[in-house]
């Protein structure tokens, strides 16, 4: 990306799962963070998306300063995408990783998270460096050799490159 | 299968969605029907036996005789799945077939239709013939080419053979 | 298919692969046959055709009156697909059923059989009832659910339906 | 890897496709060269190793420093995986990087490049440094996240590193 990396925007988080207190992007500065934005009745998270996530999440257990995290992004379907409905589908379908619930809006159906990403639906992968920047964005089903070579290189760049 | 068939259930549905009316067995006397039981946070029937059962329904418009069904037979996690959010998957997965939502036991949580087929868990496929009796059920992923030639077996069976 | 089934033309084979002697679609008369058309090379029969007829071969074991053969039929790259080439082929993708080599024409690439048949490439999948006449013929991958079906069918049908 | 890089052996080929002249690992020093070893009737490799190797082939095009090269390194069936028949499957599976025909060893079955870098069969995954290093060999299926990580990482590596 030639473009000037933007800071991440905080995560507006309604509620939590899979951790015992409230996370924040802050709290991983020096670390890479993967954010990943998804649907629990979204097709292409259900037989993509997500399963990357839960590799990847695997994959950074044995990583230093890799961090990944979801983020529940409801757009549509409100009522049928609760908090509830969530829990079991974290269940089900054995994700552990952290997720945070994207706060709902007072003004319309797209969340506060989702919007301050400026997210054009879901899956949508967010890579953020050690300085807390987007370095890498995509909407739709991401390559695993693209996000693993965005996240290798990343890895192995010291915080000193920060401007 | 050599054990004599049994006359199917009667489907105990709470709703029904993709119809304009509740539906019932007895109303397909006659044709072949294939029941699919399914949870839409299994991850084993996202995968495999949803798509199936949507193929199929597609294949079937252009047989004589072939009937689609779905049931959606809750036994876990009941408050993540509930019309509301079914309703939204049937849109999301683009299941157009008719779906029965199986009624809830006041007893347990195994819902009325589930029990009275004895089904062990989700997916579970169900082929009934002509004569409304269980010629075929599988518990877990069934094989395309394994349903399709007992549903072209008993497609081309007469009701003569009924006892 | 409302066009009057015509006859199977027989195979020229050049050589039979796992059967101890030369066989003929005249020997299965009274049983239904499938003959899996295809290249070791050609990518779309390696990766769809090949497994379904090794997974079709397997499911005919159980069945009366199945048969399932392969017919290799070489029309391009002609060195490069060489019995030797194909019998490592068949052990290395665990191909059990007999396999006939298509034999070379004088007068051009396309080996007899196949032009016989009329295939426009490979994969090509032939269903041959038991009367001998080809009752569906796919060039490209067949859908598991439309074969079973096909097959279901003509399993279930008698020779008195013969002409 | 804690352990010491060893210098990766150098390519002994019998003949290249892809190429119009022969190549050796020495003219990529200062490169990321990965080195995909497969045998075109081995499944595994079809299956994964050979579309991984062209994705990452294509991916290799919009980034500086990384070459991707095939070695096809016969160890069994040797007369069905001669390079006239490895031409036709270059060209059947699109694979367009420069492929080496490993050297037949004079002693046995294994052939000459295979056995200097001790691969335990196919497909073999092999990442260079820029220093000419080993840094990663993997036999068997490789997760592409993995190998993309692997990449990135040495990608942003400069070779002020090299001891």
């Amino acid at each position: 990306m030639n473009e000037a990396p933007i800071p991440a925007p905080p995560i507006e988080a309604e509620r939590w799962f899979n951790t015992d207190r409230p996370l924040a992007l802050d709290m991983f500065r020096g670390k890479v963070v993967v954010l990943h934005a998804f649907q629990m009745l979204c097709p292409g998270c259900v037989a993509h998306a997500v399963p990357q996530a839960r590799r990847l999440h695997e994959i950074a257990k044995g990583l230093d300063d890799l961090v990944v995290l979801g983020l529940h992004t409801v757009f549509e379907h409100h009522a049928a995408m609760t908090p509830v409905s969530l829990e079991a589908f974290l269940h089900e379908y054995g994700l552990k990783m952290p997720v945070a619930v994207d706060r709902p809006s007072p003004d319309g159906p797209v969340p506060l998270t989702m919007a301050a990403y400026g997210f054009k639906g879901t899956p949508s992968t967010v890579v953020i460096d050690r300085a807390g920047r987007i370095v890498h964005l995509t909407f739709g089903a991401e390559d695993d050799l693209v996000l693993g070579l965005v996240l290798g290189s990343l890895l192995n760049r010291k915080v000193r490159d920060e401007p």
